[in-house]
């Protein structure tokens, strides 16, 4: 059983690439998309990211089976308010969210009564916006439902089955446990190079176009995620506080015994710790979860 | 002038590709390479990384013009004395280091009276060894070259024209600022890429395997540079600890900051920091010096 009618709230990224994987892998279904910006809504119809992109939430959702609120966290709250009175009461609410348990208590308390089953497709690029999305972003990703207590599990293998149909990979865990995984696999990463980024653009003694010109020493691999969408970096670090702090002081403390490595000398721990981790890589690599080319297969490197 | 017989001591990576690069951008010049490991000029001599492969490093430098040590930082006083006795007295002595300053220590104490013009191009991938060398990896990449006071210009000169050859943009400033620039575009970034990837593998509540399927969210981009050479990367951080520290520190304390952020729910900090960023990669990108494909042109997302 397939959704017949889905609704996308918020065209950005992640949402306009759900509209076009639609399109490509589930030709039948019907999208409807909606973006607060007038302007994202316009782009939206050029570029054709859903079938119908309507000027109003209420018309977007009314008669959707599958409603996917694709804002940034803190928009959550408000995206809800603005569909809740034109939902059909047997849809199916999911979002794409980064933080799984502060979204589920908002959608819980802004939509009573409604089947809410979020989920969290691992996927991305530095690029934001109504531009950015394409129909092949959700191949070979991982995606993480998690199903809060109750749900009913038809709907929920419905959903699962609707992101393996766009080429995901789907897990299910519970909130809590997603938000700790996601803190070390990616929020605490955003995080670490977002700083080194504002640390190195703020030096007295290198300059900034020293940076730039020497970046391809490892710096520029940092860059390309400290490019990404800065209001809904944000919210993740509003809204997952407790396991990015924990994973942070947990860093923290590694980092301070390297930093003493480094003081004393301790060639043989350093070579100890730098050893161990190209097993991670090959992992990943493995897996199908990264670019097994050098340099992640830059074009500069062909 | 250009150099007649070069002389590659060290034949991983760099030295490698620069033996690769000689004999497609500088035909009529004679390669010879030495490496210490039998199986590494085993597989250099069916790579044909240089047109000869000696097993004796006094015949790899006897009557080259130019010697570039391609060997780790604590490996270049011992591969110094290895070639003392064969060199040509009016031969130019370079390297390939990460770190100016200990290496100019060591080479002008262990090469008395020989032309010593130390540089470093800054390209590589976090591949090593035999296999790893390639002829373009230099191309539009930036090789900062470390006169020290008193070395002859026209030598100098010789070395720029040699890496512009092989597809460089040279630059020259004195070791020192070298050190402190390469900490924070290169040395700084690396050390935290090896930590996390260390604190990654090491959690009680996630596992390493979670880890592994979910890294597409920002923690893949940090496996890469963590995959690079131990040894290679134990010897930057025991030769040039000054600068690092020093970095690391800053960084340290910007991290605290936004430590405090998080905790206190600041997000105007955070979105501040969150929108300067984006800046520096656009101009990375600009400069030629990285991909301008969204996530560095991934195979996964043609």
């Amino acid at each position: 059983m397939t959704f017949k009618r889905i609704a996308i709230i918020g065209l950005g990224l992640i949402g306009g690439s759900i509209g076009l994987a639609v399109r490509d892998d589930l030709p039948g279904t019907v999208t409807t998309g909606y973006d607060t910006d007038p302007k994202v809504r316009t782009r939206a119809r050029e570029r054709q990211l859903a079938d119908v992109i309507c000027d109003d939430p209420g018309d977007a959702v009314r008669g959707a089976d599958l409603v996917i609120l694709c804002v940034p966290i803190g928009a959550m709250r408000a995206a809800a308010a603005a569909i809740v009175a034109d939902l059909s009461p047997d849809c199916v609410i999911t979002d794409v969210g980064s933080s799984k348990r502060s979204i589920t208590d908002v959608l819980t308390d802004a939509l009573p009564g409604f089947e809410i089953i979020p989920a969290h497709p691992v996927a991305g690029t530095e690029n934001s916006g109504p531009d950015a999305g394409f129909s092949t972003l959700f191949h070979q990703r991982w995606c993480i439902v998690t199903p809060p207590e109750g749900a009913a599990q038809a709907k929920v293998m419905q959903l699962v089955d609707f992101w393996e149909s766009l080429g995901a990979m789907v897990e299910t865990m519970d909130a809590d446990h997603h938000d700790r995984v996601l803190a070390v696999t990616s929020h605490i990463p955003h995080l670490i190079a977002y700083t080194i980024v504002g640390t190195a653009s703020d030096l007295e003694q290198v300059t900034r176009s020293e940076v730039i010109k020497y970046s391809a020493g490892g710096f520029r691999d940092f860059t390309r995620i400290a490019a990404s969408d800065p209001t809904m970096w944000r919210d993740v670090f509003l809204n997952n506080k407790d396991a990015v702090l924990d994973m942070l002081d947990t860093f923290l403390t590694d980092l301070a015994l390297m930093r003493e490595a480094i003081k004393a000398g301790d060639g043989q721990m350093m070579h100890d710790t730098f050893s161990r981790t190209r097993a991670i890589r090959r992992s990943i690599v493995a897996l199908g979860q990264d670019d097994p080319r050098p340099d992640f297969g830059r074009s500069d490197h062909k």
